[in-house]
């Protein structure tokens, strides 16, 4: 994620703004606006602006005049109230804006979420950058065995070198081609005056899906929730949780209360089916129940005794 | 609009925040920041919050890493080219938060628009005020005999009188009522020891239309345009229309470039039929054209025409 | 939910078309399409039209040729995995639309569900019918004591009686003055020559919340069950749930494995905080967990208790 | 666009399907239903299903029970004001689900409209084909100097060969080492036993742009004309253009009224700002007019000209 010297000039201009606001402040918000976080080889996050905090919430729950009450405790209580309860709207109140720059086809996933706003970096009306996404050999893997869309095993040092070798090549030849195409150089000069260079809006068709993008993505604090819990779930693509992950120490630092309740209700909880509650019954009264009698498929068992720190070969019989 | 003493307390209170922050700012907006704006003879329209200014316009719409250009004129020519263009998207990259009371009837033409995020002040969890909206005698009318939903002629002094008459006195019924079904005075005290009160999510069935509601109300700017485009439009019912007023003079505050646009491109500009545009095209080259030959039913032919000042009975016909 | 000759006329005539379709069929919707199933005192709910099936969900998801599979086990056990896994865009894949008539205070409540399409009968272009809802008597009950926006015990018959006779007094009340401000009878004849009648705009703010109005209401499959997730549940106001729950029977027969599925992991499913896990977990080895441990506030508690069948004074204390 | 063979009987399959509804039917989009339409070198578009036709925006713009007017032409022109007059409600009465074939660098643009439902074929799931649109040498052509997002000049053809030669060799060298990195021949065995292959979330980002997918996409009608007015414009890329165009074509057998009043009164209609009404009203008058008079900027007057056929140099004189 290397900026420009122009960029990082443009960033710390932008951090070294002092205004004077009326509006609510997030003071740890404040301490990272506009700073780019890294994400993977080439990426980054980073917040450009943001509207309200925890007291919003509150606030916009009970329509209210002025602050709402100005005892901390009662409004962490409302907050966890409204995240248990699924009311949902007074977390649309907030709102935050990033500027991230990420791998095509990460943001191909991302765009399905369709509750944000979006503007892109235009490849018809711009060239792209020569920065795409090579993945660290650690993170390489086979498809996995038990999960159709997901990774197994990694892969071996000398598979991973070969795979490396493949994507890198591929990248920089697709985007010597580019230029090719374009008939300019990086520093947008025509390369052959005896050509014609392409338009950029099909020229762009040669790149592969490890380039990277940039957009402006501007949400409300409950989608953006609703989000990470799809994205910072553990079944989401390696490329998209890291993002995730570095929304949600954003989000910690911009609204902690809601943030505790999120994990608590949320990513740290767990729902259960009518089978799984019926099993749960009767294993607090103490019956030992397997797969056999919990009515759930064994993926659905499996999945059961994780949440639940079971062993999936003897369900709740602790005698062994 | 009489606020009460602590909610008057609350707002000065919030108005007298000074708190520091590396946001883009808009002075002219936080002017009024807080302050409730008169509309009708009970509510109010108040600005709690907003992201954004004119410049984050341009930034969203060149995905920059600064403020985009220094150039006042450069950025102010970006904002009407995209308006002009009907590139939405960077005007989605700004937000503002209301806080609203309005009349129920009024709020249910309002959340027709599904864009904004809502939270409404709920008459199931509190006690609804004594506040109704009478209009004002000169605001009375007859139902339009040319629009079908719209009003004609304004009232004879007698009748007005005999209305607002009715108004006042079910509206001050219905209210009395409303306390005997909930068995509780003004000050939440119970009325009857001897009676039970009824659960507030039915009693207030008894209220009518035209009781006050309140609401806090979020949403982006291409859509508030997009909301003020056709409520502020002379076509809207006049009690909204005041509210798209007042907002219509907080937007030239907020963002006073992409105001200017507005009004230039959409709120004075005029959208023609393909009639229309071959009607234009013969009166330019000097041809007379009257209803008949335009191709446009006579309704259409009124509204062609009063786009352009024309007189519907002669056409472009100036020779009388 | 008396139809006019007039309108059970229209019912009958679309009910008895018999048009050839390519398109997948509900043989069991079909049965019920454009049937009024009457909901509260007035109101009612029809299958106006809808678009896919079971089917169409697995044809999606599979982004298929054809039909997908032709096993019914395969597709059913698709379904509920797309339902586990919270997989929510093949849902959104089936769409079906309502004719709806409710009180507005139920409509008000409805609409804050944003991702549906609606067309309301109009009360600036048209007048509306005298029809109000009035509870029955075993429906009144007073402010709940535990739950802040919730109804608790009933009325003594003879409380009840009074709220009825306020109900129905005010709402004739209000309609006859209605009718007295548009100056027309209920056959849309003027009443008196010699006065004006008010626009529609205006009048209609003189009726109460409890009067019905009518809509089209068109939605996709996932968020109508999102919708029923939220208003059939026990905290919903009765109103809104008798809508739900006459919704549900119509899911069950146009999609049964979703509704099936819907049913099995989330009306009957449960959702447990971070703190409900760990209890479940000591537990279920058999340790003796009270409030005080559970790291649960009582309210919470209470509901974790609910969910397990357990008593919340004892907790899973089974030894008296 | 050449469908293997089972997937041309599993769409004769359904296109042989004859099922009764009591729904209304399209008959001439019944005779298109499931059959795919050719588009750019190896993409389609096909309706998978519909809801609704012009009379069901008519029931809907009504609220009525039944069919509505018996009148065809109160029908059509009732369709007609309501576009004209921008309800757009009624018309998102109407629903239809296409199966698509596209690449993706198109794809990419057009999900950027958020308001359809959407199915992808997943990558992550399952194995691509290896089919990339190539584009035609008369559609290949240089970036237009006037307008920054555009296409200018055609190539010529010795240019023109060179760029179809990089994009297709590329195409062929990504997808081969696609093939390498999952370890997989087209049949989908292993290649090498001796390797690992990598999984499918990761190979598919060395893929190009141009390599096509599929998708599911459903929308109401109302944003399918929204989307194909900006999609079906000239300024739009000719690739998304030619899926517009196909589109177009099956809105006009599906609903017929509401395709006519959507070609007058939006595709061939214009819109004017003040400054183009003003100057409008002028040259109605006999007035002649320039550029310079006009208020616009010469990018504006272009386009004002344009809309108009006047020649921009001499704007309304028709003297020479």
């Amino acid at each position: 994620m290397p900026l420009s010297v122009s960029q990082k000039d443009s960033v710390l201009d932008l951090q070294e703004s002092q205004n004077l606001t009326k509006r609510p402040v997030s003071q740890e918000l404040e301490k990272i606006l506009y700073e780019p976080i890294g994400v993977l080889d080439h990426g980054f996050i980073r917040v450009v602006d943001y509207m309200g905090d925890d007291d919003a919430i509150v606030q916009a729950a009970r329509v209210s005049y002025g602050k709402g009450t100005k005892k901390v405790s009662q409004d962490r209580g409302l907050i966890h109230y409204l995240m248990r309860h699924r009311h949902t709207t007074p977390f649309e109140m907030c709102e935050i804006k990033f500027h991230i720059k990420l791998p095509i086809f990460i943001a191909r996933q991302w765009i399905r979420h369709r509750t944000a706003n979006v503007n892109e970096y235009s490849a018809r009306y711009s060239v792209l950058e020569n920065e795409f996404y090579v993945p660290k050999k650690e993170n390489l893997a086979t498809q996995s065995a038990s999960n159709k869309q997901g990774r197994g095993d990694g892969l071996t040092p000398q598979n991973a070198e070969e795979v490396l070798e493949i994507l890198k090549n591929d990248a920089q030849n697709a985007f010597s081609h580019y230029q090719d195409l374009l008939n300019e150089d990086e520093d947008g000069h025509v390369r052959d005056e005896e050509r014609q260079g392409l338009a950029r809006e099909l020229a762009r068709m040669n790149l592969s899906l490890n380039f990277y993008t940039q957009w402006y993505w501007k949400i409300d604090l409950h989608n953006l929730l609703h989000f990470l819990s799809l994205r910072a779930d553990s079944h989401a693509q390696y490329e998209i949780r890291a993002y995730a992950h570095a929304m949600l120490d954003i989000v910690k630092k911009w609204v902690p209360h809601t943030y505790e309740a999120f994990e608590k209700y949320v990513m740290q909880g767990a729902k259960f089916s009518a089978d799984g509650v019926d099993t749960l019954k009767k294993m607090i009264k103490g019956q030992k129940v397997m797969q056999k009698e919990s009515g759930m498929n064994p993926r659905e068992w499996r999945e059961f005794c994780q949440l639940l720190s079971l062993n999936p070969e003897t369900g709740n019989d602790v005698t062994d």
